[in-house]
């Protein structure tokens, strides 16, 4: 039997910070957190490794900082927790007897249970897990036409990468867009229009209905009754939080299957929290529940749980989801954060939006210059900006944490119009050029 | 005589954008911006017209904005102007009756008095006038050995570009760092290994006392008693507000030479503004006067105005300037909103400062991957955040604008800690080793 006060279930972005920030902040309390891989995947850094980086071994997670602030690392599985002796098994028989208990056991890949053929060789899907992908990697190996079904974040920069390896890659996606659910059309339009010229084959409106083949797979039937010749197959259809442990244990599921948490990030039960992908979102916007699972949003959720696990702090709460992300492909990024047009309008807001496309560097000839779009969602009864999205060269990266700033601290169309930004010839827009604020001025006119 | 409901005096940034602001809110106006300048530079661009972009021709700030809005555009300069009769006299001898006056008439590049030889042939400065730009660069044509004295921001800028056009470059600064104002010791130091790698001999600690030679510089006295040989002279002594003609027309004219302004950029004198580099800036932090002249805030400054010019608004007011800007050299960029670590002690705050150094993509393996660092100057009374720095590849140019917003909007440690970010493989640093929270996580234990 291991005695800690602390213990951590899951060993990504979220049972991470939530361990360092716990340790951090109550120096004496033993922290122990227990992860299932020995080695665990930077999560973002997973399509990477297919192109750019070559191989999982350059993704793995730093240990140090757990090491260096005195966490202990096990490798082991959680089976079971009994939440009256606070008290957890492992598989290797280890008891674990804990004062706090933290929740970051992740998600998995879905697959739909009506798809057949899902368990025919060389289907696979994209979770964490280094040896699931090394083999991933290794029978892709002399195979030529890939088909990656699900065009989200991951379908497309799996897709990117693979395509840039040689791969004959057809990306297949029900929706009529590419990153339809996080974009509005002019972005997805554009997105796509730069996978399509990197030569990946993208097909729109297309789902697929069942995989073709003896053992393995040989061809996709389409929704549209077509046959496609496919080497391998790769399902990237969205994740599922893995809450399984944490129904058996009696805490409260959502009707999306996440683990229920308040703003502390605290469960239905007393000193058991949950981050991360297996816990409950809402959207900071909406107050609705959301399924958006995000590295970057677990490791906020990770640190308000660990802020708040000795002692609550009204002010370090958990305030909702706003659904900041980006991707790039080739030399071009997107980026989004709040609620997009679509979405806006879906919800009922009434609202005006506005668009602005410069350059990024000023003035445009200079050699690395590209073009940058921002375009605002706000709303029409008070000018708060409900959500951003922008496009361009790889500023866009941190162009959208400008815009996730704006949406965090609820400033409206007025705020920009006075705000002070700063810019250089090599780095950013024009100071009379700036999208962002361009576009703030042409949806002032419009309020 | 013309009639003209708005007289703008002056066509670069402030000018610009208070034209084009007016205009929008008062369609019905007639606005008419006088400017001395057949063709205006992009004021942030002029340091790289000497390498990077080649010519002043390709560095314009474009018309068609104006043009596209109905403003009025004379090539010409108001000499004088009767506040009584609300008229003002141009030099080719039109006269120009106003209901509502901006000035934005900027600022000319600063020569000491003491400085003994400065009107020698081959002596320049940076100001941002394409003739003299264009007569400067072709004189520097042939020449080999140039001394550029001041390593601010356009001395640093401008060093580098004709450095990497095989000049032999020194730079002098009598201050023990360059970018010694705008930063703190371990980023100007980084600052000037960059230039220095580059090729650029810098000497700080080193004034230069006199400029020697029959009618043409030969050689520079330096204040450590040497002397420098010399084929040409630049002086980079900083910038002085324009505020002569505001000065005549009985103006209020702060103790640092420039126009007097309020929150809403109103001069002393009803109906007259005044916006950019003549008109009085105060810190956002300090409230006290300052002398820091950019671009960007010339253009808020310019929104300001021209949201209030004919109706007062108390949300869309000036806060005073957060000193927000950024600068490259080579690949690496550097940053700065807010106050640094050496005035927030100076100006007697109680802080606490904290940085980091992760990388700019993630995993770091990643070919275009820099080292990143960010340090946040928090005042330890409440957590505010008083300034940041940041330094690293080109992200840093919008990572700058992050500590912008944050600085802006008052946000605090503990407002850091919760905070969402975005991250993205390629184009920022990982969600767990993000060195802005990272930053936030190392000052909130020394909270």
């Amino acid at each position: 039997m291991v005695n800690t006060d602390v213990l951590i279930i899951g060993g990504s972005a979220a049972g991470l910070v939530s361990a360092m920030t716990v340790k951090s902040v109550n120096k004496d309390k033993k922290v122990t957190l227990v992860r299932k891989e020995e080695k665990v995947m930077i999560p973002c850094g997973i399509p990477y490794i297919f192109g750019t980086i070559g191989t999982s071994d350059k993704n793995i997670l730093p240990d140090q900082g757990l090491v260096n602030l005195g966490v202990d690392i096990v490798v082991d599985e959680i089976t079971s927790i009994d939440t009256e002796t606070k008290t957890a098994l492992a598989k290797s028989g280890e008891k674990y007897k804990y004062e706090k208990l933290i929740l970051g056991t992740g998600s998995e890949p879905s697959i739909p249970a009506w798809l057949k053929g899902a368990d025919k060789e060389n289907v696979f899907t994209i979770p964490k897990r280094k040896e699931y992908l090394d083999t991933l990697q290794e029978k892709l190996n002399g195979k030529k036409q890939i088909l990656i079904v699900g065009a989200g974040f991951i379908g497309v920069e799996v897709a990117d990468e693979l395509n840039k390896k040689g791969f004959d890659i057809t990306l297949v996606e029900i929706l009529p867009h590419i990153l339809g659910v996080a974009f509005d059309q002019e972005f997805a339009e554009n997105a796509k229009t730069a996978l399509t010229e990197r030569g990946v084959k993208v097909l729109n409106d297309t789902g697929i209905k069942e995989i073709l083949g003896k053992d393995k797979v040989e061809s996709v039937l389409l929704t549209d009754g077509t046959t496609l010749d496919a080497d391998a197959v790769i399902l990237s259809l969205g994740y599922q939080p893995n809450s399984a442990l944490a129904k058996d244990m009696g805490l409260k599921i959502n009707e999306c299957g996440f683990i229920e948490t308040d703003q502390y990030k605290r469960t239905s039960k007393k000193d058991i929290f949950a981050v991360g992908d297996c816990s409950e979102k809402k959207d900071f916007l909406t107050g609705k529940l959301s399924k958006i699972m995000l590295a970057s949003t677990a490791c906020a959720e990770a640190r308000v749980a660990g802020l708040n696990l000795y002692s609550l702090s009204t002010v370090s709460t958990f305030r909702g989801t706003i659904g900041i992300y980006s991707t790039s492909i080739g030399d071009m990024a997107y980026g989004v954060a709040g609620l997009t047009e679509s979405i806006a309008i879906k919800e009922g807001f009434d609202i005006v939006t506005a668009s602005f496309t410069g350059v990024d560097t000023h003035p445009g000839c200079i050699e690395h210059s590209q073009k940058q779009t921002v375009k605002l969602i706000v709303s029409k009864k008070n000018g708060v900006i409900l959500g951003g999205e922008a496009m361009g060269g790889r500023s866009v990266g941190e162009l959208t944490n400008v815009l996730g700033f704006i949406i965090q601290n609820n400033m409206t169309i007025n705020n920009l119009l006075v705000a002070q930004i700063g810019t250089q010839p090599m780095l950013t827009a024009s100071p009379a050029g700036y999208p962002l604020i361009k576009a703030a001025e042409i949806a002032s006119r419009m309020l």
